[in-house]
């Protein structure tokens, strides 16, 4: 009855492959089927103690209130002392962020939409390195951007293009380059060198550089991640263009393994923060007071025991090494590139041309003893038509022995789909 | 350095004035000045002690998780049976809503900006009745549209124009009306006849009609809301209509006295829902699990403690009693509409062309034994220009002795205001 009932920005607004499979998923389970999800990043580790003392604290004193819309002081100024304590440890050369360079939001994801309200007209462009995280294109759509790719391919290392390549993407348009670093789905860290590069081509084009830092904690190997904080010139005047190019964005979820909270950080210089706040208070009005005491509490407890990410590194690479063991026993005609962080990998399958049919096949039409396994086609974290048609992202949120039996199922799963797609174009008698 | 650095829409987001004097005010306490915040409507109320059982019940599984785009299930199917209890129990006749018509947010600002975000693109206009809670502006202005006012008056019990007077200011760039029963800030509650009536041209015209009915059960008197699920024109084809333009925004914030939570709910049938969820998706990813699961057992708990909220009314009840009582004593030239519902109070300063200056000296350099009040200033709930200049906000959010002592603190810093102006002019010697 209503002609043009929504807004010209809905259109592109597609629920994410991710959630499409979860809300299938669930309702598996709740039918009583074992669904190892893989297709989220949503950790099985149980969460930081200290998280639920504080929240059990809080609420006893019966007083639950509106927070500043810049977010709680306590947790703006526990997140700077961790942010710095975490490379002052290992003695790496940073920018020193203090309370007024922290903005407290509804996670990483309203951190972006808050941020790409706030410097992004409709029609308006953010490069993104390529394959990225497939919500970032919904987020932009909100404020009527749209995305560009940078693009990188497992072949050359996801290695990033020379400056000269991302320039040519450039156009009076170009607001911002955006990068995940460890990037989610690749699992790549970015060198030093690449971050650089980014930053320079950042500053000539006076173009904001978002750096998605949720996974800097999330290394599986040696190799550490860079973060945009630690860039250096060795250049006064290029440095302080840098200062007011930065929006670094990152999250409680992994960190803590609380995705339930919705708690998000963004770290820029105060005079782009105060302005980026103004969107937070006319979006959501402020963030759950509660919810960042608790996580104050964590960040504070981590400066204590510097062990727990330690061991939360130790679990997740434990788990990448039995699952990489398994694909090459399971499913040796799959290539598998070890991703250095983060907690995905990207599996692809060559003999596919679009491997979406037979993700859904597994999860609702394939069982092996009343399990099967929930994956993320991977196209959606690519913007270039045709990449990612025969590749997977799964999440390694279980535990090695699961991750072990998912391999098993998926290697099962493709057998019963060559039969199910022969019986398929069998004629009918 | 950069020029257009930020997005059109960010210089029509400006810090509310209720916000400015929360940031004063909180400033001024750490500095050991006793303030009563009547700026903010933050009940000091003890929140509901089931949701305190709830969230430690919930933190000690140790998974606090991704939720559904749309919100559990859990809260969306508590809170459809509370709502069609609330109007139940009465034997009010309303529309009965199921889980399938809930969609969980960050607060009822969430719901609102999402709702913008999904029907307005930019330069469309949505028509307020103007007093109107002054944020409206803002979460309207993230999605580029404007807000037009109806205006209502105190001097006629604010009540609403006739449907020609309203329909004179539709244009084909309108897409809602919107309204708030009991109104925050006046304390109107719109008759059914009003409601119907907005309900009317809104299908006339092919708008939504956006009800914020957050204040619901926020009665100071006999005056019960009526709201849009409550609307009946006996006739099924008119009916039907409604149903399709019938967007519903609610919080658990002030029923429970829980702002802190930021769980909003927004009440629509599912079409609609299911293309607002997808801003939901794209602003905040989704809401907090273990404070849904928290609301959700505050909800479950009035539904079998219906005294919970004729208690709080009563609170309020009493409180707005003391005020009304030290007005007439301490504020004899005010004139102070008695409120039918929510918990503010509308103050009208005769003597003053704009209160703005006064509220600041009150706030910041006057103190009556240390003790001062902070007020919100009313210009901001108008949009015609100049009306509202002489008015002040108060909410009823502390104790009666606290609200006679402050109209007394109000009554002694009007003295010392005119003393303070006359020190102002007088020549320098």
């Amino acid at each position: 009855m209503f002609a043009e009932r929504y807004a010209d920005r809905v259109q592109f607004l597609n629920p994410s492959s991710i959630r499409k499979m979860m809300a299938i998923a669930k309702g598996l389970i709740a039918q009583g089927k074992t669904v190892y999800e893989l297709n989220i990043g949503q950790p099985d580790i149980e969460c930081i103690p200290e998280f639920c003392e504080a929240i059990d604290k809080k609420a006893r004193t019966g007083q639950i209130n509106y927070s500043p819309i810049i977010g709680e002081k306590y947790l703006r100024e526990t997140y700077a002392r961790y942010l710095n304590n975490f490379f002052d440890k290992d003695g790496k050369p940073h920018l020193v962020i203090d309370t007024d360079n922290v903005l407290i939001t509804v996670g990483a994801s309203h951190a972006l939409t808050s941020c790409f309200l706030g410097i992004c007209n409709p029609g308006d462009e953010v490069l993104v390195i390529e394959p990225y995280f497939s919500p970032y294109s919904g987020f932009l759509a909100v404020a009527g951007g749209k995305l560009k790719a940078i693009p990188t391919r497992a072949e050359d290392d996801f290695a990033l293009p020379p400056a000269e390549e991302i320039e040519k993407l450039i156009t009076p348009k170009t607001r911002a380059i955006l990068f995940n670093s460890p990037n989610n789905p690749s699992g790549k860290i970015y060198s030093a060198e690449e971050v650089e590069r980014l930053a320079k081509i950042c500053i000539d084009h006076k173009l904001f550089i978002i750096s998605d830092e949720v996974y800097r904690e999330m290394t599986l190997g040696d190799k550490e991640a860079f973060s945009v904080l630690q860039v250096d010139f060795g250049n006064e005047e290029m440095n302080e263009k840098l200062k007011n190019a930065i929006i670094m964005i990152d999250s409680a979820s992994k960190t803590f393994s609380l995705c339930g909270v919705r708690i998000g950080t963004l770290v820029a210089r105060q005079p782009i923060l105060e302005k980026l706040a103004l969107v937070v208070a006319h979006t959501t009005a402020c963030v759950s007071d509660i919810m960042q005491y608790g996580v104050a509490w964590a960040y504070d407890a981590i400066l204590s025991r510097p062990d727990y990410l330690d061991n939360m590194r130790k679990v997740y690479h434990e788990r990448l090494e039995a699952t990489m063991q398994a694909i090459a026993e399971y499913l040796p005609g799959v290539v598998a590139p070890k991703p250095d962080g983060a907690f995905y990998l990207m599996l692809k399958f060559p003999e596919f041309e679009d491997i979406t049919e037979f993700s859904h096949f597994m999860l609702e039409k394939f069982n092996l003893g009343n399990e099967t396994v929930a994956v993320t086609p991977a196209a959606s974290f690519y913007l270039t038509p045709g990449y990612g048609r025969n590749e997977i992202r799964i999440a390694l949120v279980v535990d090695p022995e699961k991750m072990r039996r998912s391999s098993q199922i998926i290697s099962e799963a493709l057998k019963a789909f060559s039969q199910f797609k022969v019986n398929l174009v069998r004629p009918m008698l």
